[in-house]
């Protein structure tokens, strides 16, 4: 009828009213001292679009975000800042077993400095090599540990986009995974819109159009509901 | 009388009208590949304040800088958005011999990887090394180019500072150097006001409480001035 319908286009139908949703967004810092670090471009806008949408359909929503630009939507349950990826663990960690929904629109950092300098790394002649060690794979535990939750995992590729995605999803035990083309315009970091496609562990393979990332934000939530009991 | 002690706590007294200032704001970023980069802290609120208060004070600026989330002033003369040293160096370089006063306020990384990937790292098991190569050092080439410019530096330091920079302010051939303490709370990176300590040629050492950055950007372009003929 219109007034669900109405609700439906300003995302207020409340399908989730009595989840616990669990969102990573943004990127990781790792640091190398205390003026420097190691990055990525994520601005954090896919997640916290999620975060927003889920929000408004009546989730109860943990955003755990690594440092952005963005305020975080009126209304979460819980937001929980972090820096590193060591920290993004454990917040996630933290709350897992709460949750029912994990979408883990964050772009955390694969490797960080092994070493920290407490000091800041004075300039010096020649070169300069920093050794990394691997981060935790905090999606690859998530698909480990997972009971009921219904797991979404993002995927941000270069090369051979599907290949890689349906490896990931595979290799994490996802339920279905989102994978971003960021070699598109209009779509991935900084962008307000994305362009996606959503690939399910049967193999099928879902391509939507270019959307604002709310609208991605609202069909990921949409091909969620299924899956929950 | 009145109205200049109005104009000047309003920052307008035109005491910078027909001069062009060369300022730079913000960190670098060092791109690793497509999503990944180093960086640093700098927050480009210390350049901004700069700029801004130049402007209003009747100078023709042009600002440089690096990936920030502020607005840049109105009334700018030039704004040119750089993302590495060396797009920072080439932006400077070209705007050099125009300015009467060089301030450069940017974090500009020392270093960046020496090998830029086209596709993005792809994550793999154990360890990973980055060969980092030198930067260019803008501002030590400023100071040797140097004809008739006014050459303000700022250093960022934990260690041993007092020494790092009267070190840095006589081997780049600066007019007076800003001593940020990065160490003290209410200094620096990120913070809305600064405590600094500007040092110039002769040894003489000034120490400014804390202001806002706004009150600092006025109080270094008031010790510009007398360099000014």
């Amino acid at each position: 009828d219109i007034v669900n319908t109405v609700d439906r286009l300003i995302g207020k139908a409340p399908d989730l009213k009595g989840r616990t949703i669990l969102i990573t967004a943004g990127p990781t810092r790792e640091p190398l001292d205390p003026v420097r670090f190691i990055s990525n471009h994520s601005s954090g806008k896919m997640g916290y679009a999620l975060a927003r949408q889920a929000t408004l359909r009546g989730a109860q929503v943990v955003l755990i975000s690594g440092p952005t630009n963005i305020e975080p939507p009126v209304g979460l349950y819980k937001f929980i800042p972090v820096e590193t990826a060591l920290e993004m663990e454990k917040a996630v960690l933290d709350n897992f077993n709460q949750a029912q929904v994990v979408i883990k629109a964050a772009a955390v950092a694969d490797f960080r400095p092994k070493k920290y300098n407490l000091g800041k790394i004075k300039k010096q002649d020649g070169g300069m090599v920093i050794e990394l060690v691997k981060n935790p794979d905090i999606l690859q535990e998530l698909g480990q540990k997972k009971q009921q939750q219904v797991l979404v995992g993002f995927a941000a590729e270069t090369d051979e986009p599907e290949k890689n995605a349906v490896d990931k999803l595979k290799r994490k035990n996802l339920d279905f995974i989102v994978l971003n083309d960021i070699t598109q315009e209009g779509a991935g970091f900084g962008s307000d819109t994305n362009i996606v496609k959503i690939i399910y562990r049967d193999g099928r393979i879902e391509v939507l159009p270019r959307m604002l990332k709310r609208d991605v934000a609202d069909a990921i939530l949409d091909r969620v509901l299924p899956y929950l009991n």
